[in-house]
């Protein structure tokens, strides 16, 4: 189809890398046809706080108060709390700004009063002034757990914060709720075409597709992903090592292909990794993939646009 | 008797007035021998996080991390979580800052874990390097309840934070618990003295005073208050007024004496102030009482010790 006639698009996004994508889509498409889903596998408790790091990463840099270089928090951001919390000998492994603490107190504060995540996830977007459509896999929880080889089983974010992804990852699986957010399901189904950011499958992508229907309303789209390795090396965190670990491969564009079993239409791939990303029934697009500028995200939304266009 | 036998002491306090007489005797007597019982009833909920602002104030001034000049909050304060709060559209009419917000995160997380308020206090203080021994009121909440003339009936903090005590005082009442903390009976039976701060009767001393059992077991004792009124005013705070509007007098001394019903054995005032201070059975130590300085607040309390001892 052409780009013209493209109504509506989703994309599934983790925190990083997907939120900096989002930003180019979000400037290449027209106002109301972008629809995010959001991992919140890595949700949990701090402080007794409800932690949601990809809707906060996605919803500061959609807002542009976002720290660019480093892709996650607030730009101008302290530390006073935290460095009360350790005078108190509390929980200092996982470290909350101050200017972060106040979406984390506003977000708790609505669920204990028995807001959804998905009501609250969009009134703080719009407090924000974002108004792309943003919407969390699932209003309950669904927490990534890492089976590890010396460690036993570590929820996400003690895994990949308190031990720094040290622990070599024997298996991912996904605790709690298979029930989508409203909303996630249909706007699949009403989707010209759906996107994944460049997010590691295993811990970004994989919890929103074991929500219920989520997978097989994607198997009737257009499907194009962004290819989290380039030049055999994950852009960030560990997705090389957990390849290596769970697939007992090379880390390759192809190796992403084949852990979604056919449900990639196409790969968007870094300039020279065409030969790394063969893999039957997956179309091929390489070009400049790595994001170091918004012009950079809109440049490269743009081509993944078009790109999935000509497949759809 | 004599200071050298003087070997406890509890001291009843409110917020800044109170937490600088604290400091005092904390350095004026011997480890140990201080208990401080803290009002309670300006407690509440803000952001989802428990505030005791009393306990908070008195902790902050002990440690040192107090802002000496303004006598309340953190010294060195930031409010970058406020300001996201705005953004959202949060409550904004109560100000916690950064570093204060670890106090309240930890704290609020302990109450929720099933900790007691007694049990996180000592805890919190621990964690500043203070050892001074410090009850709160109560474990249960108790809140202290403002009917306005023309507003209807406010919690404390409403009244005076958010209305800035412009609403005329009818009456002041507790709702809540009146079951004292753990320690809070015992140490007033075994102190062989008990002094009031400079807090404000109806919202800091009151609050402590009908808690069960608290009346009865000072009635047996040496019971030394400090004037919170000096010249006719209030050293800080809308006391003034609401001794006109609920006593119906001029803000003195004697007025204060008078609403402590005869359970007071002596009052420290302002030099100057001993006329306005004249009530029978109670006895009046004329001196220096306003505190610009932490040696103020040590001389102060010195005398106060000695005079309470010399009516013990």
């Amino acid at each position: 189809m052409k780009m013209a006639d493209v109504k509506r698009v989703v994309c599934l996004s983790g925190g990083v890398g997907g939120a900096r994508l989002l930003h180019g889509l979000a400037r290449a498409l027209p106002g109301n046809s972008l629809t995010v889903i959001v991992n919140t596998g890595d949700d949990f408790e701090h402080w007794g706080l409800h932690i949601a790091p990809d809707l906060d990463t996605v919803m500061y840099t959609l807002s542009g108060l976002g720290h660019e270089a480093r892709g996650w928090g607030l730009a101008e951001e302290s530390f006073g709390a935290l460095d009360m919390v350790k005078r108190y000998g509390g929980d200092d492994w996982f470290a909350l700004g101050d200017r972060d603490l106040g979406t984390h107190l506003m977000r708790t504060q609505a669920l204990r009063r028995g807001e959804t995540l998905s009501a609250v996830t969009e009134r703080l977007f719009t407090g924000l002034g974002v108004h792309t459509r943003v919407l969390p896999m699932a209003d309950e929880l669904c927490q990534t757990m890492i089976d590890t080889e010396n460690e036993g089983t570590l929820p996400f974010q003690q895994w990949f914060v308190k031990r720094r992804t040290i622990p070599v990852v024997k298996r991912v699986w996904y605790k709690g709720t298979r029930k989508p957010a409203p909303g996630v399901i249909e706007s699949i189904a009403q989707a010209d075409l759906c996107l994944f950011g460049p997010s590691n499958p295993y811990v970004s992508v994989d919890p929103i597709l074991t929500m219920e229907g989520v997978r097989e309303a994607l198997e009737k789209k257009t499907v194009v992903a962004l290819s989290p390795i380039v030049g055999g090396r994950a852009v960030k965190g560990p997705l090389a090592e957990m390849i290596r670990s769970l697939e007992g491969e090379d880390p390759t564009p192809a190796a992403i292909i084949r852990h979604y079993k056919g449900l990639l239409t196409g790969m968007v791939v870094e300039n020279g990794d065409e030969p790394f990303a063969a893999v039957s029934n997956c179309q091929i697009l390489g070009t400049q993939t790595v994001m170091n500028s918004r012009e950079d995200s809109f440049q490269l939304a743009t081509k993944m646009l078009e790109f999935a266009a000509q497949l759809a």
